[in-house]
């Protein structure tokens, strides 16, 4: 018998919270890169008989089907930013923390999704567990999206919990993001002589200088504070080695406050590099905190946990559109997400698993 | 039969220089690209049986065995930078102008000395002709040096025109040029939380800004005024588009007076972007402009044309290397080299031609 590929080592969702946490890290799944920890996740769900198992791509759902009034959605994207060099993988214990890509974003959520999956055959609400990829890529590859517009009923909930890393509080709704490349145009010319050209690299420190001076703002949305944030995560220009630019690119990325749509905060970027060719590539809208709708508020009383803003974009903008209140609620300081040394403290993943089996598993009120 | 590649079509040397001008500009041979061109210019120099042809990679070395007391060198570079997107070939006419991509740097210069290779079975002084590979990248991968390693004897002579393009007058010696890579650090985070970071892209507008307020300098060598440039050719940076980037790289060129050697001017270049780490990946010296030495002296005054300073580095710096004084010499305006709308005035074509012909076809002084 041949194989084509390596196939995935199987998971035990009987070992710790941690212990399965560094083993989906291990598995290493890159954006774009998921079907193996999809097929261990797939194979480690299938044989739960209280769960319905669905496969999307590289999504996996896992639904209880026992008529209770109300449905709550657990859900974790799969996928990581990519290693650094030297790898920041296999995950080693360091103290108290777990290190290496992923601990923190995310699959130290995914550990405790897929932890309360075996444990609760009867949940006091019914649960969907949903587990995806392509979060941390461009918005329309996203693998929640693509289930909500494949298979939308799959999705129906009153409330919803992203597993993303809160520090171990509750985080509402979330900043919108945005990309755009703005571009600085110039004149090629021999580099012996750019007295001929205009030098297009030249030309884009106006634009970083824009960047570099721009304080961005903190709004307040439905009594959270949104800490707004605008930077170049991508530059590049340059034709040869001895040839004068005509075109160098800047490719920046703007979160915004959830007071503002997708369309005004483009808007607000198009003025900041006025005189610049502005376009867009990729958005997404930010979600306001919904903390007032019952289901979310009944979430926060049980947690009992303090409620702050999310800086970060996550998937509940995602939620947020099909009209299901959802909030941030994991392990990990999201402060470490994407960083070299990404951690997560391990009593983290502990008490979030104890957090949300005393949610689920008690009576419901 | 089969063939594996499409053959070179045939170059007709007795046609006119602007015809053979199109026609090697239309034979495309963007630098590592030159097995084409190189084959068509060896097939029609084989049978002209006043020359011993040697072919050495994707270079072309012609001589004439005269006996004769003085040898001169005749060299040009085969290559093209590379070209615009759409095309900026095949060439066309445009009035008084050949238009596209190496009429100007410098198949104009190749076709007259492909004239002159088939034209001058008696020359007055024996003549090594050079068409050669590679000039328009990194120095080490130059088909002129490696024609001088492999076989030094090849080049031996008492003076040298190199045909790039001067516009029709005598070019001096030549600027040196090298290229840096000049690295800002940061610290990689979120994008959405950059204040746990240090954008690297952010950080470059100090390297670019220093650029753009550097006032290069002109300095008087032997008589010639060598015009300094220091420019951005490159710049990249960016790991996701969610990320925070920790480096960004800007490739730095400077062509420096000759005057200085390479480690004085990489010295300059480190002083302008202390606190940076500044690597050198290419650097040639420049060549004096040693037009008081007799052969350079006789050439200058049989062509009774007028003399400058070359701004751009060119491989008389080689010739230089090798003791052998050298020149440029040929047509098009050396201003429209990897331009766009790179061109060259056929006038100057014939004008080259005519003139190098006096020189080689009349009886020495």
């Amino acid at each position: 018998m041949f194989f084509t590929k390596s196939p995935s080592p199987p998971l035990d969702l009987g070992t710790d919270v941690a212990t399965l946490t560094a083993t989906l890290c291990d598995l290493e799944s890159v954006s774009g890169g998921e079907e193996r920890i999809a097929d261990a996740i797939e194979a480690a769900l299938r044989p739960l008989s209280h769960l319905q198992v669905t496969r999307d791509g590289h999504a996996v759902i896992a639904r209880t089907n026992l008529g209770l009034i109300e449905r709550v959605v657990l859900a974790g994207h799969i996928d990581t930013v990519p290693l650094t060099e030297p790898p920041n993988l296999p995950v080693r214990r360091d103290g108290d923390n777990l290190v290496g890509r992923g601990t923190c974003d995310m699959k130290g959520g995914v550990a405790v999704a897929l932890r309360l999956a075996s444990l609760l055959s009867q949940p006091n609400r019914d649960v969907t567990y949903v587990f995806y990829d392509c979060e941390e890529i461009e918005n329309e590859r996203n693998g929640l999206a693509r289930v909500g517009r494949n298979n939308p009923e799959l999705l129906r909930a009153d409330f919803a919990v992203l597993l993303e890393p809160t520090d171990g509080v509750i985080e509402g709704g979330c900043n919108g993001t945005l990309r755009v490349e703005v571009t600085a145009k110039g004149k090629a010319a021999h580099s012996a002589r750019p007295w001929n050209g205009h030098n297009a690299i030249h030309e884009a420190m106006t634009i970083l200088g824009r960047l570099v001076a721009y304080e961005p703002e903190t709004i307040t949305v439905d009594g959270l504070d949104y800490r707004e944030a605008m930077s170049a995560v991508g530059i590049r220009g340059g034709i040869a080695g001895n040839v004068i630019p005509d075109e160098c690119v800047v490719t920046v990325n703007y979160r915004f406050a959830p007071n503002k749509s997708g369309a005004q905060a483009l808007d607000h970027v198009c003025e900041l590099f006025e005189g610049y060719g502005v376009k867009l590539t990729d958005t997404a809208d930010g979600a306001r905190p919904g903390l007032h709708l019952p289901a979310a508020r009944a979430f926060v009383e049980a947690l009992a946990t303090p409620v702050r803003a999310k800086a970060g974009w996550t998937d509940v903008a995602l939620f947020s559109e099909l009209s299901i209140p959802a909030v941030n609620f994991g392990p990990g300081d999201p402060n470490w997400a994407h960083h070299a040394q990404e951690h997560c403290p391990v009593q983290q993943l502990v008490d979030a698993e104890a957090a949300l089996l005393r949610w689920l598993a008690a009576e419901p009120a």
